[in-house]
C-alpha cells in the first residue's frame, strides 16, 4: 500500500551519501502520498549502510506515525507542517551540509552571485532567524516548520520559487515537486553555498547579481517558454 | 558520416565528471569538423550517467540542428560563435567549476602567480565584464559569445595564447585544438583558480610572476624550442 | 584472553583511514578491558594497510606491555592515563584531522556555533594548553594526559558531556563509551571544526548558539527523555 | 643493470596521483643509484595512465641520458644538481601540489605551527627565492638547484634536518633516503602547507611552536634514543 513513497523515500536518502551531504546520520529524506495524506520518512539514527526500505516509516500530516516499526526521524513534525502547509511539495530533505550549516551558523541569507544560482531560483536564500526561547521549549520540531513557513510569509517569498531554506544555527530544509528533486535542490544549495562562500574571500565587495541576469537564466530553465533540458 | 566528433564529444563530456568539473549537467563540450562546417554538442540537461553517443547532437555554425533527435545545450550558440570567429580551435568545453565560477562571481581576472599558470599561459585570464541588459534581453547565448570575443580583443590577447575565459557572473568557457584538450585546460583552469585563491589568503600583497619566468615557462612547454614532453 | 579488545581495537583503527582522519599512521585507537584492567592499542608507527589484528599491542594503565610482540603507539602513556583517571571511558582516538589540528594550532577553544555541534556536546570544544618546558622534558605523554585532564578540572568540565579536546599546537584526543564511539567522535570533532572555521570566514561576529538551544539538541539526543534514535 | 632503480622510480611515481599530489603530469619522481652514479627519472609529459617501468630513462649527474628512449623530466637538471651536491640523499620528488604551491605562490616560509610539522623537521619549510633574470635566462632548471642549495647555505640549514623546500613561484621539491621516502615527504609537507594555512585563518597572531616541543618531537622519531616506530 505505501510501497511506491517507502521506495522513493529509500532511494532519495540513499543519495544523501553519494552526494557527500551526510557524515553519520546526520540527514533525511521524505516522499509524500497526497491521496492518502501520508508521508514516508527516514527512522531516527539509523545508519545509511544499514537502512531497508522495509525501515521507512509512515506518517501523517500531524506526525503519527501509521505504519512502520521504527521511531521516523526526530525531524517529522517539521516535515508534517511543511507538507501540510504547502500542498504542492512532493518530498523534503534535511541534512547538516558544511557549507549551507556554515552561512545558517554565520546567520547569513545566501547572496545571490551568479548563474548557477539564478539557474534554481531568482531570490537570495533565506536564513530563517533561530527560534524563540518559548518556541524551543515548546513543541520544538513543529515550531521548526512554523518558524520555515513565517520567514517565507514575511519576506513574501514563494515556496514555488525558492525551495530551500537555511535555520540559522542549525542547517538546510529543502524541497522539491518529489523527494528526488528535493534531494538534487539539497546538492544544489551546498554547491551554491561553497561558491558564495570562496566569492566573498576573494572580492569582499563584490555585487549581487543584476536583476535581468537573474531573470533570464530562472525563465530559460523554468519559465514559461523554458528551453532548457528536453522538454519533458 | 558525424560519428568521429559524436565520439569525439561524447568521450570528452565523460571526462567532465571523473575529473570533478561538474555536478549534476551543469556542463557542456563540443567538437568541431572544420571541413563539413558543424560541431557535435552535448544535449540539453541530460545526466552524465544516461548520456550515450548517439544522444549528441550536431550543429552549424549557426546553431541550426543538422542531425539528432534531441535539443542541443542551451549554450549552442555561444560555442557555435566562438567556432566561426576563431577558426583554429577544434573544442570547447563550458563548466561550472567551484574555483572558477568563484573568481567570475569576484567579477576578477586570475592573476599569474605562477609557474603552474605560465605552464599554460603568460597572460592573467581574463575576466569579460557582465552583459549589458540589452545583450541579456536579446539573443543572450549569442552575445555572451561577442563579449568573450570582445574581451580579448579589447585587451589585446589572443585566443591562441590564452585558451580560457571566465566571464563575470558567469563561469568559465575554455577551447583547445580539440575537444580533449579543452577539458584539459578546463582542468587546469580550476587547478589555477584554486591555487590562486589560496595565495591571496596566505599573502594578500603577493606580486604577479616575472616576465621572464613567464615567458620561461611557457615557451619551455609550448614555443619554438619547447623541450616539455616527448616533442609529438 | 585478549581477542575481544584486540579485534575492538583493530576494527576501530582501521576505520580512520576511511573516514579520512589520518595521513599515513598519524593516528591511533585503543580499546580497554575494565575486567582485566588492560587496554588494546595500535603498535607505533605501522602503516593501516598492513596492519592485522594480532599486531595490536594489550598494555596496562602504567603503560607496560602485558601481551604482543610489538612496540605499543608512541602516545600510549597518554591513553593509560585517561583509562586510569577516567574509569567509565571504553575506547580514545588520537589523531592529526586537518581542521582539528588547525585550531589547535591556533590554540583556541571551538566555539559552539550549530545544533550539529549541540548534538553532541552543549559546551565549547577545550583547548588545553601547551605543555610546560618541565612537562615535555620530562615523562613528556604521560604529562600530556594531566594537561587533559587539568584542563577539564580547571575549567569545570565533565568528561561525560564533552568526550573530545584539543591539545594545543598539537592535536585532538576523543574517547566514548567503547573504541568505536570514540572514532565517531573524532569524525564529528573533525566536522565541527571545519564547520566553526567556515561559520567564522563568512561572519567573524557571529554569536555562539544560546542555551535553550544547545540543551534542547543535547537533550533530544542525549537526556533522560532523548526522541532520537530508535532508544536502544 | 638499471631495473632496480627503473622500478623504484616507477612505483614512486605512480604514488603521486593516488595521494592525490599531482594533475595531470605536473610532477616527476627519480631514484638514484649511488654505486654506478646515475638516477632513474620520469619521462617529460607522459600521463600516469600510460606510464610503464620502461619508459622510466637513466641520467648520469650531469643530466645526460645514459638509457631510454624517451626524453627525460624537464626538471632533469635540477635533481642531477641535487644528486651531486647532496651525496646521502636517494631520492627527488618534485610536484604542483595545491597547498605547497599557494605558499610558495605567496613567497612565504611555512611556519612551524604543530607537531604534525615537528615530526617531521624543527625548522620552518624555507621558500627559496625567486631566480633571477640571469638564471631564468641561463640554465634554468640547473639554476634552479643551484638556488634550493644556496638557500639552505644562506639560511645553515642541512638538507637532512630538513628535508623539503619550496621554490618561490613555483613549487615544492622534496628529497629522502630514497624515492619512496621523498613521495613521503612530499605528502607531509601537503599537508603540513594545508594545516598552516588554516591555523591563520583561525587566528592570525598564533605564535610558532616553542623549541622544547619542536626538539621533542622530532628527536622522539629521529633522534638517538627515537621511540616512535618498530625500531627497524
Amino acid at each position: 500500500m505505501y510501497k511506491t513513497i517507502q521506495e522513493e523515500a529509500y532511494e532519495a536518502n540513499m543519495q544523501l551519501p553519494k552526494l557527500g551531504l551526510v557524515l553519520f546520520t546526520f540527514g533525511n529524506v521524505s516522499a509524500v502520498d497526497r491521496d492518502r495524506a501520508v508521508f514516508a520518512i527516514k527512522p531516527s539514527g539509523v545508519a545509511y549502510d544499514d537502512l531497508k526500505p522495509d525501515d521507512i516509516v509512515i506518517v501523517d500530516y500531524d506526525a503519527r506515525v501509521v505504519s512502520g516499526k521504527m521511531r521516523p526521524s526526530s525531524d517529522t513534525k517539521t516535515h508534517a507542517l511543511l507538507y501540510k502547509t504547502w500542498a504542492d511539495i512532493g518530498g523534503i530533505t534535511h541534512t547538516h551540509s558544511t557549507y549551507a550549516v556554515a552561512w545558517a551558523q554565520a546567520g547569513r541569507d545566501i547572496p545571490i552571485f551568479g548563474t548557477t544560482h539564478a539557474d534554481h531560483t531568482h531570490h537570495d536564500i533565506p536564513c530563517a532567524p533561530v527560534l524563540t526561547d518559548e518556541m524551543i521549549q515548546g513543541d520544538y520540531e513543529h515550531e521548526t516548520g512554523h518558524q520555515i513557513i513565517g520567514c517565507f510569509r514575511e519576506k513574501g517569498i514563494s515556496h514555488r520559487e525558492v525551495e530551500m531554506v537555511l535555520l540559522q544555527n542549525h542547517g538546510p530544509f529543502v524541497w522539491g515537486k518529489d523527494a528526488a528533486k528535493s534531494v538534487y535542490n539539497a546538492a544544489v544549495l551546498e554547491e551554491v553555498a561553497r561558491m558564495a562562500h570562496l566569492t566573498l574571500q576573494i572580492n569582499a565587495d563584490t555585487a549581487v547579481l543584476k536583476d535581468t541576469l537573474r531573470r533570464k537564466h530562472f525563465e530559460r530553465k523554468h519559465g514559461e517558454n523554458a528551453y532548457y533540458g528536453q522538454g519533458c
